[in-house]
């Protein structure tokens, strides 16, 4: 029997360790994978992969206790040297190595893909097919790492705001918005679904708890094959109770909006700057009724109007063009959905029950965010269900929940790839999603 | 058009906002959930229920602005009033209401549950059949405020460590651990399958960041039918790079719990309170060898050894009770199990290759973590997978991640429900499931 009593720190460090004061000159201890050997003659360089970013080594025949050829590329190595100032590597410092112990060696050091340049000049499908390989990529990684900070600081934001975070089942009977487009399986001789949306139960949650979040995988059988769509995505939801009408919900995404561009600044400063990105002004985001900006795109743009329900991806474009050209923002709330076209939770405007009090948050031309006020009377759920002849079946607990009681409020769903997308500018969803599914892509 | 600037402040306050300095006397305006009513004849309480706990409302006849008989239990309201100290009332303080604002009603306010009261008394199926009302007892909530709390020191203890969170595919063509007990779905006329675990794609993911962790759902067909068991969960998953022994992820694992102890201390005191709890000691945690500890557990109890590859229910709990009464702990850590009951990617002990180099963590005699170091040379693991007569069909990319190199490394995955309901001392995980899944089980 031993005792276990925490994390212990270890003697090796990282290159933020490295780079505390008084460094230079001083002995240490690294590891990570061979990035990249430079041999050029007397001297080598060993650039290291490590978690925090690039590492250089230095290699001098004689000078360095073991033998070059000793190494190889995706080798992983623990080196010990001393650290010295080079403006030009990485960081600004690099390690003359001393001795090199080898921790793992590859089968096949010819790597699939030319992971170690600066851009990964490839397609996105050999991208997608060695997706484990690829990633290693300085900049591939840094896109992920930064979706990481959009998801942080999510969370944290609400949990400032007085948030509680839930965990919803996948697996149900029955699903928030329908029968069309759901992954169907078997539930020990029972048909069941996978959820598109946690929007059910956030809303039943919202009686418990007044505000509710959660940060899960969705899954939607559409047979879209388009740039935007995934058939399993991370939407960030939040649901929240006592609200004086949708704008409360708009307002809260702009307050976390400026939370996230502010932790992306403070946390992720590295990726922003390997990826070379400038970080939206959210200062203040313009709100526009859906059928007053979808006309006044329509004419400065000179497109006709097609579909007066809903926005097709190209007038959503060009809504983010106008948003941009004539009130400077990145971002557009389109308010005033078409009812039609709307869930039937969503509530009605009382003043034109043909529109919603919803929005859907557009970013550079994309629907990132739909959200919006939800019916709150059991009443009025019910009248709305008829009225589209759908069936109460399967919304028992659902609507058991309004019968006992619900305070005025509503949510809205975030996906979280195409956030991502947009703010690293890439055109395809699937650059942004770690491993993507889609209608041909199943694996890895 | 209208700008979006950011969250407003509202001036219905919240319960800790109410008892900032110089409260007392001060004109209030709250809003809530009535929680109950207590009628005392001339004078009345009325309690909300806010995310916050409980706030006493006191109603004077003709004082208060309005009439008793307009409010009903399950009414959402704003209340106005003049704060006052009230040391019997929940935190002290009570509102001596001036006016009433009815925000929304309940169509029945009859509960099927008597949620009001403090401990709800009433059986798991009842408390499950209606989870949304169940829920709203303060007492039940407080379970899953707890659970936040622990996803939450999970993320936040990772972050600091240097970690990075990825979003893993649920939909696979392909599991972890082989065939059995996989949900099957089709997917666009292929076959897929539901992930039991995240265990292939984050070992694929320690190449790119070192350290990488998930919290999301896992799916497990199991056709156990028992206290412990769930057929979809939330998994709590690391996996880190770079370790020198499995030592370093129980150390991990250590540091993990004393920070998670920590954070519930500082910030979910309140629910500690409710549900009288007392954080268990975590400034050490035995690790004892698996054939030792079954050996002294059936020794000590006088209970024979009926499998030795595994370890039974009423096994593990003789060694928690073990553990607490030599060592003193309700943690344990149970080491080197044998390498026929763990999967293929499980190293085993160059030592005894019979054990592995992994182990359990049981916590009040249940397994609540399965962790270990893995495989990372490719060789080995192809040798492995050839031994057990399984096919590489499959696992091409997770193999491909190895061919090109991989350091040595370890996680683990810990189960949140099971986590809660031994934090909360439940004998049953479904008491710490938001909305279980079980063999009878899939609404609401």
């Amino acid at each position: 029997m031993q005792y276990l009593t925490g994390t212990a720190k270890k003697d090796t460090l990282e290159i933020s360790e490295l780079l505390t004061s008084e460094w230079e000159g001083k002995k240490v201890k690294v590891n990570g994978a061979v990035h990249a050997i430079r041999d050029m003659g007397t001297i080598a360089f060993i650039i290291l992969r490590k978690r925090e970013g690039l590492l250089q080594g230095v290699y001098e025949e004689g000078i360095s206790g073991f033998s070059l050829k000793d190494v190889r590329e995706a080798d992983t190595v623990e080196i010990k040297g001393v650290l010295e100032k080079n403006e030009k590597a990485p960081h600004g410092i690099e390690i003359r190595m001393k001795s090199l112990k080898l921790l793992s060696e590859p089968e096949d050091e010819m790597m699939p893909l030319a992971i170690s340049k600066w851009k990964l000049n490839t397609s996105l499908d050999a991208k997608l097919n060695y997706r484990s390989i690829s990633l290693r990529n300085i900049r591939e990684r840094a896109k992920f790492k930064l979706q990481e900070g959009i998801t942080r600081a999510f969370r944290d934001f609400l949990y400032e705001q007085g948030f509680t975070e839930i965990h919803t089942p996948k697996i149900g009977a029955k699903s928030a918005e329908g029968g069309a487009n759901l992954f169907r399986l078997e539930y020990f001789h029972r048909p069941a679904v996978l959820q598109q949306s946690p929007q059910l139960y956030k809303q039943m949650m919202v009686g418990v708890y007044d505000r509710v979040f959660e940060t899960a995988p969705v899954f939607r059988a559409e047979k879209h094959n388009t740039k935007r769509h995934l058939n399993e995505y991370t939407s960030l939801d939040f649901e929240m109770g006592y609200i004086d009408g949708f704008e409360d919900i708009m307002a809260m995404e702009t307050g976390l909006l400026q939370y996230m561009m502010e932790l992306l600044k403070k946390k992720y400063a590295t990726e922003l700057t390997v990826l070379n990105i400038t970080l939206p002004d959210v200062s203040r985001i313009p709100a526009v009724r859906f059928d007053e900006v979808k006309q006044r795109a329509a004419e400065k743009y000179g497109r006709g109007i097609k579909n007066p329900f809903d926005l097709e991806p190209e007038e959503e474009q060009l809504i983010g063009q106008y948003a941009k050209e004539e009130w400077d923002s990145d971002f557009v709330f389109v308010t005033h959905y078409p009812s039609k076209k709307r869930p039937f939770y969503a509530m009605d405007d009382p003043e034109d029950p043909r529109y919603t009090l919803s929005f859907d948050l557009l970013y550079k031309g994309m629907e990132i965010t739909t959200g919006g006020q939800r019916i709150h009377s059991y009443r009025a759920l019910r009248e709305k269900i008829a009225a589209r002849g759908m069936e109460e079946e399967g919304l028992t607990h659902y609507l058991d929940t309004f019968r006992h009681g619900m305070p005025p409020h509503g949510g809205l769903g975030i996906g979280l790839e195409r956030l991502t997308m947009k703010l690293v500018d890439e055109d395809n969803v699937r650059e942004t999603t770690l491993f993507p599914r889609d209608l041909s892509r199943l694996e890895p």
